[in-house]
Parts: C-alpha cells; structure tokens; sequence
C-alpha cells in the first residue's frame, strides 16, 4: 500500500562547529545548501509535502531554501531546541494522517533517492522503517538490534551495549520512516528523563517494539549517504564524494574527464556526446555542452550553452548570470577569455585571449582575438574588431549601445563611442576614436598627424635626491 | 635464440562504453591515442612489423596512428569480427614464419617495453609464453593452471572452475607471445564452437598443450600495465596512473614537483637540472625545460623550448603548436602571458601580464611587460615596448611586419601599422599610431592636440522610459 | 627538572638523490627551507640556543636560514663528513653542559612541537630519551629493544635481530634528548670500529646502558612527524602531508575549502571567520584574509591583506612582496586581475579583468573594470578608469606619479603621460593622450578630427610569389 509522503527536514541546529555565521544547513554543498539537496531528493520521490524544522537562524533558514516545483514547502519554528523528538513534534501538527512521514536531516545532504524510496517501500505504509548503515567499526554508536526473523527490536547505546551487541556492525542512521498516525501517538509519549533532558525521536522505537508493531529496517553500507555535516572538514569530505559522485556518472555517459578529481560541478551541467574536459575545470548555474564540445583546462564556466563542436581554450572565464552566455557551434574562445552575462556568439566566432565580452551580440565569423572590451554592441556577421579596440559604452552616467554591421574591419586602438554605428563593410583605421556613425563601406579615421622630430634625447635616468 | 619480432595490435573493437563517434583505440592517453602507445611500445622492442588489426571505424583508426621510426607499420581489416582468434587470422598472412609474434591490444596502453621483453624472452624463440597477471581477487576472470614444473597447462573459466582452480590467482592478460610458424598452425584449428559463436585465441593454449609444446607464462603483479580501457572511467583512471608514473620518473631524475598529482605531461618533456614545476600545470607536445627554470602554478605549455634559468610566472599560456617557441636564459614571462607559434626571445627578455606574442622575434634584454600585443614583428635588444602598444600586421587581408630596431622606446598605446621600421634608439611617443617608418634616435608623435572645456557637464543618468 | 634546550641540527648532508646543485636541507617544503623548519620548530620550544652543523654546501646553507626571534642560531662545520657522531661531536663544544641537548635533523621537517616537548618532558633533565615510532612495518630498520620497565635496553639492526626482535615495530627515528653533560662522555668515547668506518651517534644507548643509565624512549604511530627527505619524491610526500595538515587545522577553525587537496600555503595564512576558498589556490609569504572574504578558483595570492567582505574572483594573481597589497573591504577584485606590490585600494574597489595595478592607491569606490594598467598612481574616491587606459609612468629612463583627483571620469583607451594630475570632478575623452595636467572639472581631449573616405577599398589578399 503506497500512502502519501511527507517529508520532515530537521534544520535547528546551529552547527558550532562550523564557526560562522551562516546557519549549518545553509551551508553549500555543489553549490547548493545542505538542506536544499534534501528538500529536493524529496521532491524526487514526489513528496506530498516538505515540512523543514527550523531554530537557529531561523529566518536566515526560511529565506535560504526554496521548494522544488510541484512540492509544498512549509517551515515550523523550533524553540526552545528540546531533543529530535521535540523537533518533530512540532511538525507533526501540520502532517495529514493519511501519510507516511520520512524523517529526514537537512544537514545529511547525499541520500540517494532510490534509497529512500526502498525504505519506504519496505514500511508498507503501515510500518516504523528505519534507514540503518552497515559500518566497519561501529564502536561509539548505537547498534540495531534485531530477532531472529530480521525485525528490530531496538537501538541500544554502545555504553549500554553487551559484547554481543557490540560485535553487531549495524547503527541507526536517523532517517526513518513511519506512518503518520502511530508517529504522532509515538510522539506523545517521549519524555526528556535522561541525562542531557532532551526528547529523543529513537525513543519512539522502544514504544512500537512495546506495541507490537513491527519495526524494519533497510541497511545500506554507503556512509556516504547517511554522513552528515557537523565542521568545514566533513562539508569538504563531502563535497569531494559528491563531486567524484557526479564524474562517475559524465564519465559513464561517455564524457571524458581528465582528472575526476579535478571537476567541479555546482548546479546542472548537460553534456551532449564526445565531449571532453580538461582538468580543474568549475561549472556552476546551468551548463549545457553541445556535442564535440572540447574545454581547456582551468576554465569556470557558469549559466552558459556552449553550443556543438565549440572548443573552450584554457583559462577561460564565462560568467552568464541571470542573462545567460551563448557560444555558438564551432567558435573558438581564449584562452585568457572572459564572457560576461549576455554575450551571445553565433557559429564560428573567436574570441581571443585578454577579450572581454558583455551584454553584446556576435554574429557568425566575427572575430575580436585580442585584447578587447566588446560591451552593448551588436556585431554583424565577419567582422573583425582589432586588438586594443573598446567600445565606450558608458558614457559616466548611461550605457549605450554599438552596432558594428556586417564585414567591418575595426583597426588596432580604436574607441567606438557609443551610441554609434559603423556601416556594414566599412574600416575603421588604426587608433581611431570614433564618435560619429560612418556610412557603409567608409573609411573612418581619426588620429593626429604623425610628426618626427630627428635625434631626440630622451630623459636620462635622475638621482635620487640624497 | 632470438627471433625477429611481428607486433598483432588488436584494434577492431567499437568501444560501446566509450559512448562517442570516435573509436576506442583512438582515445588519448597523456596526448597519444591508446593504440598509439602500443605501437610506440613495439617500436621500443625493436619489433621489425607492427601490424593492426582494425574493425570498427577502421579509416579513422588506419588515419589516427603512425609509424614509429624504424618499424614499418601495416594495417589489416577485420570484417566481421568473429573473435580474437579470427582477428589474429587476418594478420597472419602479413608475418613471416622466421619471426616471433607479440599479440597486444590496442586499448592496453601501459605496458611497459621490460616487460614484454621478459616475455620475449621467455619464449626462447619456440615456446608459447603468456603474460599473465597476480591478482588478489581474481574472481570473474580465468585462472592459469600450471603444472608441477611452472608449465602452463590450461586457461580455465572462472564458471568452469574447481575450487582448487578458483584458489589460482595468476590471470591470464590477453598478451602472449609465439613462434609465428606454431600460431599459423594453432589458427588454422581454431573453430567458434562455444555460446558465443567467436573464434577465441586463447583456444592456442590448449592446442599447444595438446601438442606437447611447453607453455610459459611470465606473472606480473601491476595491474596497470595490463589493464585495459573499455569506459571512460577506466581511461580516466589509467590517464591518472600513467601521469603519476611520469611524475616518479620526473622526480627520480631530480625534477622538484608541488603536487606530483597535479601534473600533466601529453607528449614528450625534457627537463634539466633543478627544474621547479608548481601546481596544476600541464605540457602538451615536446616541451623542453633547462637548468634551473621554474615553471608557476596553473600554466600550459605546449611545443616550447624554455632555456637555462627562465622563471615562468603562473597562468602562462605557450603554445608552439608547429613553428614553436624559445623562451631565452633569465627570460621572465608572465603572469597572464601568452606566447603563440614563432614566438622566438632571447636572453632576459620580460613579457608581462595580458601579453601575447605571435610570430615574432624579442631580442636579449626586450621588454613587453603590460597588455601589448607583438605579431609578425622584430624586436631589437633592450626595446622597451609600453602598455597597450600594439602592432597592427594585418591590413584585413595580408599580414605584414614590423622591425623595431634595439634601444627603442616605444610608449603606451600606440599602434604600429605594419609594414614599419622604427629606426634604432627611436621613441615612439605616446598614444601614436605610427604608420610611415622612423629614422634612427627620433621621437615619432602623431596624436591630437590637448584641449579642454573647463565646467564640463557630463551626462545625467536618464530615466528609464516608463 | 627543566633545563634549559639547546638543539643541534644536523645539515651536512649532501642528498646526492635530490639531484641538484641545492643542498638537501635548503629545499623547500611549504615555502620554507627543510632545515628552518627545524628550527623554527626548535624556537617554538623555546630553546636556548641552536646550532645548525653544517657540511656538504656549508656557506649556501648558512645564508639560506635564519634565526627565529629570540633564539641563538650559531652554524658549526663538519669536514670531512665521518658519520651521525662525529656531526655531534662538532657541535657539542658550543654547548653548554647545564643543559639539555636535542638532536633532530634538517631534513626532518614536520616533527610538532608537542612531540618534542614529551620528549623532553620524558627525559626529565637526567635520561637519555629517545624518540621511537611505530611502524606497522619496520623491516629493514633498528628495532628498539626495551626491557620489562619498558626501558631501552638496545637498538638492535635489522640484519641482527634475532626472530623475536624482528617482531617488534618499535623503531628510532634519529631524534633524542640528552642531558649534555651525559652526551659529551659518551661522545668521546664513540669509535668507528664498523663496516662503514663512521661515528654512529646511536651507539651513545649502548653506552648509557652500559653506565646504567636509564633510556627512555616517547613512541609516536604518525610516521609523517619522523619522515626524513632523501629525494623529490619524499620532498611531494612531505609537501602534500604538510599542506593536508594546514588544510585541516583551517578548516577546524571554520574556513571553508572547496578542496583541501588543492590548497597550498607557503607561508603564513591568516583567515577571519567565514573565509571562503575555492580550489587550486596558492598563498605565500604573509597573507591576511578578513571576515567573510571569498577566494575564487585559481588565485595565487603573495603578501597582502583581503579585508573583510571583499571577494576576489577566479584567476587573480595578487604579489606584495616588500611593499604589501592591501584590499579593502567589499572590494571585487577580478576575474584575471593582477595586482602588484605598493597597490592600496580602499573600500569597495573594483579591479577588473586584465587590470594590473603597482605601486598605486585607490579610494573608496574606485573603479577600474577592464583592460588598464594603473602605476605610481593616486587614484581618488569614485573615479571611474575607463578601458584600456594607461598610466604612462616611466619615460624611459624615470618613473613619474599619476595623480587622478576624486570624481574623476577617464574614458577608454587613454594615456596619462605622468607627472600629471587630473583635476576633481573632471573628465578626460576616450581616445586621448594627456600630457598636461587639468583643471577640476575640466574635459580635457586630445584626439584627431575623424574624417571620412567613402567606398574606400581595403587591401586584397595578396598572392604569395611562387
């Protein structure tokens, strides 16, 4: 029987150990906080709702994690923080009956959700199923105890442990899942009467054990998808499994990585057939890689569509942002390129090395290989905009824009001063600053005569005052 | 005794798991196409033939390698593959009775030469030898049963196994070596009697034990050397292994690595004495490095000859591609410099940050320090080439050169329009562009005449229209 | 009892396997030399005195350490070079017999201050205490041979160890404390009666057993802590486990490292809270990084200080050698940025890509976004440096000041030919080279008149001569 899923995310803590600001579930995991890659593992398994626990920085909270589409997302506030039990508790009130409540910890960000769906699988909508790890040497940690038919009978402390308890490999991985209804009467019944005097969600184990229900468990032995979060050295142990989690899985799509270890991916990175990637490469927002679409190394690319057969030479920075950057099929870019939001090239365009591009559109051919700021212009189709040459467009106050036409050749130096448009086929001679429109096919220059004058001493070298 | 060798490379296989257009004996390890290391491997045997055996995509592959000097390479077509043993059959016609065949496989790039020699070897030149591989879980793969005296009696299957047989950990690596006239023989009984309907080259294993013909096997226990390549996970894995293997040779020879696991080498680096390699860098082509340089952190170096005590700043760019580049004794390059094909400087020669040059000759003692651009030029010694300086060599349609003779100066921004001499201990005043040529020791100037509007309003921001 | 330390060093080694003219223990491991780590390790015991024996490259080494605050460094030479022993045997007329003698070794870099202190704290001022390891396996090394009391009662070698002593993995790791007194009988009567004919320091056990002296010894289990470099490859290994090290502690106090595998400090990195540092980073010399302060991907990072707030984008090169960088806080600094020493930029400056600036100083609000170099500059608080321009500070022969009064906007592709000052609140043209200074609020321009040339026809291609 598959009821309804509603999903509990425990987010109070504060995670001192992490020694900053930002509450721990805040912090990012493949550029995505902790808590927002449980909340959308959840939306995975089509979650009915999300329901995330939060206490401290509980605004900070609110405001950093955004429901995933077609999921609810509610928080309930935790204070005075009294113990997992008492955390849930104050959940419970907005769950319906008629579900099975998964309980999960937004600081335990890499549980596969196929995971979560055999456990819950495994309660049949009618049992307490609990998440448990199989671990080499389990000493510290609770054990799960089971009988003789595989069902648990309870999770003893390792302080309470006999030796036969203790030679058990299987601990408690704090998710679980039970239906809702025998959660919230479970719920009522936990007492803080130990030594810390806090409500412990475990507890409810011993009152299903006490009332006859069954209690399951599905065991896994990948830590890393039970490991939580608690200091920067478990977020960065993390992040690399992550990281090395998602080459494997571009690898086994057929693309091909220089070094697995040198990759980093924070956010959706798509990859079309033979493509290849150099080491120590960083994609961020959305990435899409056309087919045959090669990257150098050291490039970070984010919000981009790098389009087929596009090759991305090293030490390039794009950087789409909300606008998002084009490379079309077969342009050239850098090395030592940078694409800002907006840059849009068309086939076969080259950007070369110390050229920066922004809120500007390439058409197919165009090329502006060196040292060049291109910045709210429309370039047309072949042009060729020199090395050294700017398009001034701001003028200290107000962006303007430049509109290069089709087969311009811009020379060396030249400033465009925007707004201004060069008329297609037109040239723009060496060092010129251009502050009127030309006509197509013109040449446009604007520059001082040259003048010689023979046998010029040039400064000598001054003492320094003593 | 000691045959002449003939090399079988096995390279007729689609490579499903590779996922791409290109055929997996043509994927790269450290630059060179897998096959191409086991060609170049034969080569380095002395072997007298190399034939290949290709299949799937066989133009691309027969197009993709080349011979080694001094071994004369043919390529045989598979068509359709019926197994090892037919691929084997194809070859055959190609080799002469008198030699010694090696059969290798195209996807197994890192064997070493020792090794394969030792095999040689082994087989006197009248045994069958088999290189085979200690591994300590073998399970899954066909064990190596030898007799009381080390002989090998059969290759038995894993499912075919005794338990005694599954206690074998000596697999067998693909790899053999065998009198040609004895595999002649042993191809001409090979039948695809089996569930897989392929005629199956170990079968000569049994042909020569039934025979009466001794079998040897020589046992290894780098799984490296034998592994080889059918995803790009494994390719990435052995691109790791093989980039690791050059660094400890690297380091052995007295070559100072930051992170022995961040180095890349594709192709052929030579280093001298007291060579410095910071993190994350990568050498692609022949890359020679003299006494003393020191390469910084995140550079790329391709086809470049960098001379005695050169100091490479981080994130440089070299690039020789097919003219190469020499970087001088002292030369200081970088940050952020970029060195393109026919790049040529001489001793102490500086080139500074946001720099590229391309085809163009710096005497000793010149100076490109800031973002300046030198194509197609001829710098003399101890030019001083200012910031944003640029060398117009392309009129749109042909590429001319610029000479500037020693002791120049040349000032910022400027632009010289090639063709152009800028006579010896000249200057070239600022913000000029120079386009008729300059006398020895004068001071060229061609920019516009100093004005200023005092209480110049600049622009207001405008309001966006509503 | 506590007396007072004096630590001998050994250094007259020559490490043939380093492969390079360098003497071994001036080779660098995090920035620093083999053997000031040594030393200065010794300072933070708080050691009297140090004396460095040196051999093997003896002027080169004394010149390349150098004495921590408040310790005594003093350099005795040992020539020829006749074993551990005799090395001691240099040192000991500089010591005093009141105190207590260490001996460690120069090139044993990464023994913590705490171990060393247990040892002393083992010796108590009157045994002879020696510092063990515990290796899972020691074959090959002297195994140290303790009694009931636990004791040493020997160290026995490898080749002499009878099978029982073989089972033991306790081994001396060259370090010991002595009281000085005991160290200088026993040194006199050391001999070279060996099959290697040299002064084996070790033997001074046998001799404190033989006087009934008690050995103690402090066994540690972290091998890395007793590593010894030999070769280039020991050199990495070291180099890895040290900046593994650092990564670690940085992370305990809350930094955030994207990779602590690619991280690299060689020097001294101090971090406020909510650092952020993304991967392949490398910091050197003294380097400061305020609260909340962001290190991109790829930044190289020498001598300066981030304040709080300011991020500095991927690929930035930052290098303050004597002078410092310093980076105010909320300030953006890059992508491909390079800032150089002298340069000061106040709070909220942006520095862009491909900018370089030296020896400037840039107020609050600043901005130089694209393609400029800014030298011996004064930069006022909101000037807008427009792309591409140039501050022509050097004439050929002496380097002039730029002086850019608060306001000011300079547009693209300008040269300020320095000395010079633009006047508050003014405006200098794109495109123009200025020479002399303005007026506040002045525009100044120097450009030439643009003209037209209509259906001008660029140059053809032209045909090669054949």
């Amino acid at each position: 029987m598959s009821l309804p899923v509603d999903v509990v995310v425990m987010a109070a803590g504060k995670g001192t150990r992490m020694k900053g600001q930002r509450p721990k579930v805040l912090h990012r995991l493949g550029g995505r906080a902790l808590a927002q890659h449980v909340i959308d593992c959840a939306a995975g398994l089509k979650a009915r709702s999300v329901v995330v626990i939060t206490g401290h920085g509980a605004e900070q909270v609110e405001a950093g994690l955004h429901a995933p589409e077609a999921t609810a997302l509610a928080f309930v506030r935790q204070s005075p923080q009294l113990g997992t039990g008492h955390a849930v508790q104050q959940a419970v009130p907005a769950l319906a009956d008629d579900g099975l409540t998964l309980v999960l910890s937004g600081d335990v960000p890499l549980t596969e959700p196929a995971t979560l769906q055999a456990l819950i699988d495994l309660s049949e909508g009618r049992h307490l199923a609990l998440l448990t790890l199989d671990l080499p040497d389990p000493t510290g940690y609770g054990r799960v105890v089971r009988d003789e038919h595989g069902s648990v009978r309870a999770i003893v402390e390792h302080k309470d442990a006999s030796e036969a308890q203790r030679a058990i490999t299987e601990i408690y991985s704090g998710i679980m899942a039970v239906p809702t209804r025998l959660l919230r009467g479970w719920l009522a019944r936990l007492d803080n009467r130990n030594a810390q005097g806090e409500y412990y969600l475990t507890d409810v184990v011993k009152f299903a054990v006490a009332d006859g229900e069954t209690v399951k468990a599905h065991r896994i032995a990948d830590a890393v998808q039970v490991a939580g979060v608690n200091s920067p050295q478990q977020l960065a142990e993390l992040e690399r499994a992550y990281q090395l989690r998602l080459a494997q899985r571009f690898m086994a799509d057929g693309v091909r990585l220089a070094d697995p270890a040198r990759f980093d991916v924070r956010g959706h990175l798509v990859c079309g057939q033979d493509v290849e990637i150099d080491v120590n490469c960083v994609f961020e927002g959305r990435v899409e890689l056309g087919d045959g679409v090669r990257i150098g190394a050291n490039c970070v690319v984010a919000n981009a569509r790098i389009e087929a057969g596009a090759v991305i030479h090293p030490f390039t920075h794009i950087e789409g942002e909300a606008a998002g950057v084009r490379v079309g099929p077969g342009a050239l870019i850098g090395p030592f390129a940078r694409l800002r939001p907006g840059a849009d090239l068309g086939a076969e365009v080259h950007i070369g090395n110390f050229v920066e591009v922004k809120n500007s559109t390439l058409a197919a051919g165009a090329k502006a290989n060196h040292l060049a700021y291109l910045g709210d212009a429309s370039v047309g189709e072949r042009v060729n905009y020199g090395a050294g040459s700017i398009t001034a467009n701001y003028d200290g106050a107000n962006k303007h824009r430049t509109v290069i036409e089709a087969d311009v050749h811009v020379g060396s130096n030249c400033v465009l001063v925007a707004p201004i448009t060069i008329g297609a086929g037109g040239t723009v001679g060496a060092g010129s600053t251009i502050t009127k429109s030309t006509e197509p096919g013109a040449l446009a220059v604007a520059r001082g005569r040259q003048a010689s004058i023979p046998g010029w001493q040039r400064p000598q070298k001054q003492k320094k005052a003593s």
